[in-house]
């Protein structure tokens, strides 16, 4: 390649210089130095989140995708989208706030898990303290053999092992600690040694397909020592699964790249955790990490070819247990990460967590356990069967801001809070930022206000009748927030597209419900409880979401939010074999109900759609 | 570094060009371009193996070590030793032959093992075929799953598992196989799949500080398919024990260096093997691999120091096994290795090898088994006793041809078998060549022949009364080939100081038999066979090794050379689980005799030194 073709970019207010090349996509670009810009759609020029704005410089025309999604002023005022723009010449590019990724807000369980219970510690690995004699000319026992020897009569341990990784740090670590040291042991193996009274700590990740939530955790005491969260790398790679996943199939390098990606955050997450505690990585013996079944997946660095075309079969399903080296993780050389079992091969150890850890397997009452994502996995629990039944909706992005016109994640200025009364909108946004866009609870208000207000029907038609429906650039639309107040310097509006979106969405959650009670012959006045779980979950208002009509009527329901119940149940399994024995037992034990099959499930989801009766 | 301190060096007659700092030694810098040049101290100056010469330009003068080991005709001539010489400008470098190690004549057990018994085959891992429905949106159990059910169903296997780099092949080869695939299982483990009906090999090794020897096994009849031999590529690093260890204590990527040098040969052998069948990677499904236990450490980067000195510990001294994919080796992605236990944590798991497969714990009289190397390990079994007892003798490496004017090991032109008549040298040499040197059985033949015609006393002295015993450069000398004669256009003699260094070796061997047989309560004439192994001993004349009095009087024994019979038990270990027990067993009932510590070991190896009577 000539010099002439390559370019310089400025990246505005963020002031990062990159050399691009003439064939590498802004978009490209940026993400390789570490710019994280907004897409659903992997580059793939269709959801339009990573516009920027040219402010000097030349660049390719705009292409059709873009002409499609962009209005003409916007492409006049220099808006484009980066994964279709391509350097011409040196350039500065102004990156709007909403394209950014980082400074997502990350909902962590802690707050939330006040509802779960606790358990009793029953933790895989333990340490014990030991203090030898050191070797003589007329005692060459093997190190390995006099730690054995010692164990076998101290503590009644036989036939010790270790892995090459362990026996390589063990005989210089015992030699600098004199002999006195203490041994953290998985059953008869050894998994590290450290100092004389060193606590075993314990690492629970929930690692969903947008965030990452992880807890250091004292195996012992099972008591959570720090908290942290970060946004799942591979965002960058597809917002969604299915994106993520072609990704892996068109690049030879694309499975290692994703799985070193999140193996990165993961130890970035851990090294945050121990140094809040001052604790250090050989002190890790042990891990639970709950995902769906992509996630794990792309984690493990599985095939995951047959996982994106149908019939979309995992390559394995049942538990497993990994040694943390094998994910490149900084732990103890011998520990291993504990990966949960999917249910039927296709719902998530995630919801097998969330299961576990709101007790959803043991409950005296008929409940519902909804677990609200891009997918969204619900359960139901029959005291008189003995199996929960399981089932997945496609609700797809549109409570996580995507597919929305004015949609984002819970970033700064991203309104989580709505408010239409007669004469304005009021509203609540995070940090208090003037408004940028919608995020997953701010768009169920939106939806279930202009209900109440008259200003869209039953259909979810807006009602163009009424004054503050306008024709937009996008057509009808509402406007929640005009230009000269919000944070982007646009209006941020609401469309009558973004309003079938959410639709979409709802009546996907709504019929997956229906069916899942009638496939197991319950009527919705039966039901005394909803547990609804996902860190989306958390936020909602509960009432306007059933103002909107997201559950079918269960007129006996108590709603219950809980928050990330997916880390919670991954902290359990992570400090318990018999929360590990339970998960199991769930897995096998719940029933796999595919709603797509379902013979009434195209009239279900299309009733779903409607808004309900008042 | 500036340009000047750069210069280009060609060796000759090689012809390879390098270039060359001016701090790094020439033996430092052909090493590193793949010369491999004799040493026996790791380039530290004190062996002389290493000779080479300058026919062009300037280097550093001749060093202390240079002026003690070479003549000063020698370095007249521009004899050095590349370990003490760093060049000073550009440089042409002849390497005589004899400083060469590659060449050298690699003898594997093949041909020896017919002494040796036939064992029935019990592998570990198994192959079974198996022909499935492929998955459809009814059936979408994870791949892992579908196969559990029919290996569940159709051979009764239960709680199948397979690790995450056989979850990587697994889908989509048996996809590419269409469903009707081998799978290749050690016990619920799947370590590969492969084509319908493929066979599972395996890989069987003794890991020499010198050689390598290797078999590639058909697992299922126990047939050798295919054997190959290498030398062991960490020589250059140090041709003894000791060397190589203190290389890894003194360089920070020491252990890692060496462990891939030998893992990369190792890698090349399995390559040749599986080339030779016609076969793939794919279908080595196990391995097993012996050494004594600095090799091991060496292989497995395990911790050194605390072996390398006093009192010699070895990090683990138990039965390990390990996936093939830790050493690096490019066999079944599931495949492991097993490496067999040492004696008392200092005699290695070739000896116990050597043990199982002369089936010294199974004789019903006494027998000697004798492993000869630069450690010459020796064994008992009286069938009175209930265990085995073993020794170790430093005998140093006098009969692989180090610390000997004229030694080197088995290569072209190496002198192996000698006779002197009064007129005469009579003799034989490797590939019938000009004679450059002596080499092990050749420097026992020399010391009997000597002894035999009177030109060496009982005491070693030669007879300088004698008219063919001459004043030579290193002092008394016989010679053996004139220059005008020979290979190298030197003299090939015999010095009193080689015959000195071959009374040491034969000295300590003499001893540990005799300590051995006083410590176990064994009179003499009660032994009924003496089993010598290893690679000299294979090409030993035991007449004349009576006669020089390497074993003690054992009047009514018969000697029985059985080869590398540790390659031979490494092949057992690798096609039966029950041999794999019996090894554990020999090492776990085998009392290691320390003969350092034994009272009369100095009064026993001056004894042993001496010449018998006749």
């Amino acid at each position: 390649m000539s010099e002439q073709d390559n370019y310089q970019v400025q990246f505005q207010p963020i002031g990062k210089r990159l050399v691009v090349e003439a064939e590498t996509s802004l978009y490209e670009a940026a993400r390789e130095s570490g710019i994280e810009l907004s897409s659903a759609c992997g580059g793939e020029g269709s959801c339009g989140q990573c516009r920027i704005v040219v402010l000097a410089g030349e660049t390719t025309p705009p292409n059709f995708d873009e002409e499609f999604i962009l209005s003409e002023l916007e492409l006049q005022q220099g808006e484009r989208l980066a994964c279709c723009t391509y350097a011409r010449s040196n350039l500065t590019i102004q990156v709007p706030r909403e394209s950014l990724i980082t400074g997502q807000r990350l909902q962590i369980a802690a707050d939330l898990a006040a509802s779960l219970r606790e358990i009793t510690p029953d933790p895989l690995v333990r340490a014990v303290n030991l203090e030898l004699t050191p070797p003589t000319l007329e005692d060459i026992r093997p190190d390995l053999q006099r730690i054995a020897d010692a164990l076998a009569e101290q503590y009644g341990v036989s036939g010790l092992t270790a892995e090459p990784a362990v026996l390589r740090v063990i005989s210089p670590a015992v030699r600098d600690l004199n002999w006195r040291f203490t041994v953290l042991l998985r059953g008869q193996e050894i998994v590290g040694v450290g100092a004389w009274d060193q606590r075993p700590l314990g690492f629970a990740v929930d690692l969903g397909t947008t965030k990452i939530a992880a807890y250091l955790v004292d195996l012992e005491t099972g008591a959570d020592l720090a908290a942290a969260g970060a946004p799942n790398p591979q965002i960058g790679y597809g917002e969604d699964v299915i994106s993520r996943l072609n990704h892996v199939h068109r690049n030879a390098e694309g499975g290692r790249v994703l799985a070193a990606k999140v193996q990165e955050t993961l130890n970035e997450l851990l090294a945050q955790l121990l140094s809040q505690v001052g604790a250090s990585a050989g002190q890790v013996v042990d891990a639970c990490i709950v995902g769906n079944t992509a996630m794990i997946h792309l984690l493990l660095q599985l095939p995951v070819r047959q996982l994106a075309v149908s019939p979309y079969v995992a390559a394995v399903g049942s538990a497993l247990t990994v040694p943390a080296a094998e994910l490149h993780l900084d732990m103890a050389p011998g520990a291993a990460v504990y990966i949960p079992p999917c249910i039927g091969g296709f719902v998530g150890a995630d919801h097998v967590a969330m299961i576990l850890a709101s007790d959803l397997d043991r409950h005296d009452k008929i409940v519902l356990g909804v677990d609200i994502g891009t997918n969204t996995e619900i359960a139901i629990r029959k005291p008189g069967m003995s199996f929960l039944t399981s089932a997945s909706c496609a609700s797809g992005p549109a409570f996580e801001g995507a597919h929305i016109s004015d949609g984002m994640r819970a970033a700064s200025g991203a309104i989580e809070k709505v408010r239409i009364t007669d004469t304005e909108v009021q509203m609540t946004t995070i940090d208090d930022a003037p408004a940028v866009g919608l995020c997953g609870s701010g768009i169920i208000d939106v939806a279930a206000e202009l209900y109440r207000s008259g200003l869209i029907n039953q259909r979810g038609r807006f009602q163009k009748e009424n004054s503050r429906v306008e024709d937009g650039r996008f057509g009808t639309e509402f406007c929640l927030v005009p230009a000269a107040q919000s944070g982007s310097g646009r209006d941020v509006v609401i469309t009558q597209k973004d309003v079938n979106e959410i639709q979409l969405a709802k009546g996907a959650i709504h019929a997956g419900l229906q069916i899942l009670l009638e496939a197991t012959g319950t009527a919705p006045e039966e039901v005394a409880e909803v547990i609804v779980a996902g860190a989306f979950g958390s936020f909602l208002n509960i009432e306007n979401a059933l103002a909107m009509g997201l559950f079918p009527e269960l007129p006996n329901a108590q709603f219950s939010q809980v928050g990330n119940a997916a880390v919670i149940g991954a902290k359990w399994m992570l400090i318990s074999q018999a929360a590990r024995r339970r998960a199991e037992k769930i897995a096998a034990g719940t029933t796999y109900n595919e709603l797509t099959t379902y013979p009434k499930f195209a009239r279900k989801f299309a009733m779903g759609m409607l808004f309900p009766d008042e």
